[in-house]
């Protein structure tokens, strides 16, 4: 794993490709700090190029001292990685800027109907890049990553427990066990060491504890989300930060709807997929038995409260995974990296551990 | 927490009080092995006596090998503990056995109203054993916790998960947050190291790599029961058993709900719990649109097949949780707690990490 990702350190500490907020500037200071930071081409991937290039600007910024650096090519290999929402975006659009850029990854989700529907994406990816952009593609289910490893061959599967932040699937388990019964299963299907799929785990970590238990559980690393939105480098609002800080209890503050895409007029997810966000008015207005045309006309009035539109008594989008009431201050992203990276290295192969009763 | 439990090894693998199958055959394989057995006085407490009677004379077998035993006193030290479903179970009824006996924990779980319910149990319990029956209680959510301090100052708190089977809050996070979330929130409650609460992790743990995960998370040990269901010694069926080794992706195999009770004619339960099982015929029927009583009648009959009751096409409730599929076979108890605590200790103080990437 180590050639394809060289900059980076063990365990792997990534940041997931969060649709309009995981942008450029958080991904390259990820990548920077020896993690894998993913921009989002999110829903649509029209100005894919200007992404990369600009990746490439921030990624050029300070490689003398790092060990990171975009590699001179045809396509230049760059340290960081894409996301598509491949329901909605389009491979045409995305296919040219591959030929200029080498991501060292793309994660692909949600395809419309089954993950066959990935094998162009696969298929033009690998050609482009002469496989050296690796195919990472995110489950939720054990069948679920039966099927993709059946039809596309990934070398990253992405583990998405239900504490994730943002869309997954509706229903079922966290990584606790998820990641031990997906990796058993994927030793079935490929029991020999070099053929190896590498699995990530997502879903409620935000800080240390969460990064060991994963590595313990058999991940070769970590995705997170929501810690990430509460660093500088991310796009969110103010607003957001302040409300992802002041939340607490996160299996109780957050919950799993789709009424947050519906406000927002998003409309095309895949059966089986909702969203987790913090609960806030509009969520608990649905409940009440308000209609969609009023929330949404809420919502939209809402928009032009800026930073106050956030919270409890808010009625903006705030998705957060049940980790949330563990992040307590924005802080770099870079900073983050390591202190997730360090802190696991010293809880698994640290001196300090109680090892008697 | 040595001089609590002196039989036992870290880290500490604890079988839930499981209603009608954990029974002293259960908790006494358990505890022999270095673990904590908990028997189930469940909905009632009628016959605790009886029970902790048949604990003893299983504890005695073999001691003379074993460093567990009962200690002679007045009350008795046992070396199991008992759990209570506290909205159900009769305090009045239960305490006379703790004059003769004294488990090394008692475990109360879903109190009517509120872990304030609890006081009388915990206040009598203390009293009839001089403090040294420790107090668990079982917790969902972080303000779950900070009540359960504030009300009756556990010994213990047990932190389910989400992905636990059987009974627990219906919403909720899995371990992966709510195990640091609430280790921190005890932290600043009681910053006193001597004061110290300890927090065990229950929920979706099957297997060694579950084990080092809690403990990673910050736990001092696991509770599990549907991997000790799968053990010679639970009282469930065979048909039962069946079910839980044929389970597989157990995300998407189980299910929260709330009909499982009902078609049992179980009420009661306090708001905001209901259970986890494999789906079955009852529950799809339930879904789609079958009345209750209609779906009540057809369990009952069902009743009357046996073992050929229990699975996806059967009716009969099989509870379990997310971890179902990490289990393939049935093993002796005692085992399952060698091999939990050996394969944890090997993944978490072992050579063998990849520490690079």
């Amino acid at each position: 794993m180590h050639a394809d990702y060289p900059w980076a350190a063990a365990p792997l500490i990534v940041s997931a490709p969060m649709a309009k907020v995981a942008m450029p500037k958080l991904a390259a200071a990820v990548s920077k700090a020896g993690g894998l930071g993913f921009i989002a081409a999110g829903y649509h991937s029209d100005h894919l190029e200007d992404l990369l290039e600009e990746a490439e600007d921030l990624l050029q910024e300070g490689t003398a001292e790092s060990p990171i650096k975009v590699e001179e090519g045809t396509p230049k290999f760059l340290p960081v990685g894409v996301g598509f929402i491949t329901w909605s975006a389009s491979l045409e659009k995305a296919l040219p800027s591959f030929s200029r850029y080498c991501p060292a990854a793309v994660w692909l989700f949600a395809p419309p109907l089954g993950f066959r529907d990935l094998i162009p994406w696969v298929t033009s990816i690998r050609e482009a890049t002469a496989c050296r952009t690796k195919i990472w593609v995110q489950v939720g289910s054990v069948s679920d990553a039966v099927e993709v490893v059946e039809a596309i061959e990934p070398d990253v599967v992405v583990v998405q427990g239900l504490d994730a932040g943002g869309h997954s699937l509706a229903r079922g388990a966290s990584i606790i066990s998820l990641v031990p019964e997906i990796k058993d299963k994927l030793r079935e299907l490929r029991p020999f060491p070099q053929k190896q799929i590498d699995v990530f785990a997502a879903g409620g970590i935000s800080d240390s504890r969460g990064v060991a238990a994963a590595v313990a559980l058999g991940a070769h690393g970590c995705v997170l989300g929501t810690r990430f939105l509460a660093s500088p480098e991310s796009l969110v609002a103010h607003g957001y930060q302040k409300a992802l800080l002041d939340a607490s209890d996160g299996g109780t503050s957050t919950v799993r709807t789709k009424i947050y895409d519906k406000v927002r007029d998003i409309h095309g997810w895949p059966e089986g997929y909702d969203g987790r966000g913090l609960i806030n008015r509009t969520f608990v207005d649905h409940l009440s038995g308000l209609s969609e045309v009023k929330n949404r006309e809420l919502y939209r009035e809402e928009l032009n409260r800026g930073d106050e539109g956030y919270g409890v008594n808010g009625r903006l989008t705030t998705y957060a995974g049940t980790g949330v009431g563990l992040i307590r201050e924005v802080i770099p992203a870079g900073d983050i990296v390591k202190s997730l990276r360090e802190g696991a290295r010293a809880l698994l192969y640290g001196q300090n551990h109680v090892s008697k009763l």
